[in-house]
């Protein structure tokens, strides 16, 4: 009675050479498929290094045409099909002049391409300066129905908020994909930062009985706005280092934590990469555990009190 | 800079005894005054069995009024004032003949009655036919401002739900209180579903930046309605009867876990008590954190995008 989808998440590096991160991308994709993945995510902004470090008006350059026409687009459609994959690619969206989005496409698995979805919720912190970029999406929250999978799709800070994840819930979705790059930029996170970000995703995966995979981006990126810091406030012990945002050579940056993990409806983590490298994690999920666990555990839907959540639609009850 | 106030949960067995019950509860509230804790909370029905696991007429007459002028709530507010404690207590609230709710009471530590929360999500299940007894709540959530934190209070089936959570921390709780009796009783629930609600609850804390205390009950508790089970299937190995809602003589019922916890707001386990045993957990917190938490980290409140979230006002997207 089960009925076994096989995700691929692609976990890597990137450079500051576009085509080479997009041939890196798309080498992992075919690796996967080799591998057996149907459903394949990548990271979040694949094709460049996390450029939002700085606000740089030369990097809207690095935006593109999303849409089916897009080059980008096309190269993966003709991949997906030839490679009988689903591919859920995240990129950046000019759609007009002065006008962009952090947009990710999902290609069926015959190349069709079944739409975008625009990242909702944008963060705007050191490090993450995203709302001088992205313009916060206009096309609320959509399950896609592949070949293989109903898949909801999410972005990086989308994760951390309940109702995005339920709202994806109350459309079916089998499978939340989160294309992400979060990592640790300065010392004051302190040293769970990225627990947090595990446990609060496993949550969503209980909350709404579905399987949740999160695809983060690995690898110590330089703020380029920042010459060397040299406060002894980030001089952590060797140990620390992947959590203080200070690169090898002392740089101000963000290191990218990895730990791409798939949860599934119970929660638990049914794969996780490593925080330090390249990793392509190929993971069978049962889509058949949902029903099980939807007939069994009746919250995600039965009992929710839609009479008393008005104050949800407020950004604070005073 | 730090704000510490100790936290007293209370999880224990009970008998069909309601004095007793009662008496045990006032006992251990005592025992954890003296050893410091300032917020004590009760498991939920914490006089009776947990006699849900039946439909029986004959229950209602445990039901009784909850208002600053019933007699356990003055006993209750009578010791909150002479221990100088907030006390949150979970009752069987008879609000009128024929109409009952699943309520509970918080009281100042002055004695002064904050008043009450009545439980929204109520469970229909195999063994937990709460809809039988309690008319789901009419108040909505709300933070009581007792005088040594900000709480919200939530009841058992209410915490799978981040609506309810949610809620609450927009009104600014400081810590969720969420007595609760909740266990093993079918072997078709799986080895995971404590560790599923552990994860559910930790995500709650991470989201909305605040402490949170589940309160359960524990120990096992026959089914009055059933006798002897003797089906193979439920002849699980000794070290699995913890999961499989079997007593120690062969009877259905329920295993109530236990593992009463206090999670921090990076969803980290502060304490944990046992799953098979009475224990008083008293747990300091630092309300300091949460305003360290929700500076560095803005998700719970700055980016929410309320104008899209209006379909969570429906059961389901359709």
């Amino acid at each position: 009675m089960s009925n076994i989808v096989n995700l691929g998440l692609i976990q890597m590096t990137c450079s500051d050479d576009v085509q080479a991160n997009f041939e890196k991308t798309l080498g992992y994709i075919e690796q996967a498929a080799s591998e057996g993945a149907q459903i394949i995510c990548t990271q979040e902004l694949f094709k460049s290094l996390y450029f939002c470090q700085s606000e740089d008006f030369a990097h809207y350059d690095l935006a593109e045409d999303v849409s089916q026409d897009g080059s980008t687009v096309q190269t993966l459609s003709q991949l997906a099909k030839e490679l009988r994959v689903v591919l859920i690619a995240s990129l950046f969206e000019k759609r007009a002049l002065g006008l962009y989005h952090n947009t990710t496409v999902v290609i069926d698995a015959d190349g069709g391409y079944l739409g975008k979805y625009r990242k909702m919720h944008i963060p705007d912190d050191p490090h993450y300066y995203e709302k001088f970029y992205f313009t916060p999406g206009d096309l609320g929250y959509k399950v896609f129905h592949t070949q293989y999978a109903d898949i909801g799709v999410l972005i990086c800070w989308d994760q951390w908020y309940p109702e995005a994840a339920r709202l994806l819930g109350l459309q079916g979705a089998e499978i939340i994909f989160i294309p992400t790059a979060i990592g640790y930029s300065m010392p004051e996170e302190g040293s769970t930062y990225d627990q947090s970000w595990q446990i609060v995703q496993r949550g969503h995966a209980v909350a709404n009985a579905c399987y949740l995979a999160a695809v983060n981006r690995v690898g110590f990126e330089v703020d380029p706005s920042t010459s060397l810091r040299a406060s002894p406030s980030i001089a952590l012990p060797a140990s620390d280092d992947h959590m203080s945002g200070v690169g090898p050579n002392g740089e101000s940056g963000i290191n990218f934590w990895g730990q791409s993990f798939v949860a599934d409806p119970d929660g638990s983590i049914v794969k996780q990469a490593s925080r330090d490298r390249d990793e392509l994690v190929i993971c069978p999920v049962d889509l058949a555990l949902i029903e099980e666990t939807k007939k069994l555990y009746s919250f995600p839907y039965r009992d929710r009190r839609v009479d008393s959540y008005g104050d949800l639609l407020k950004l604070y009850s005073d």
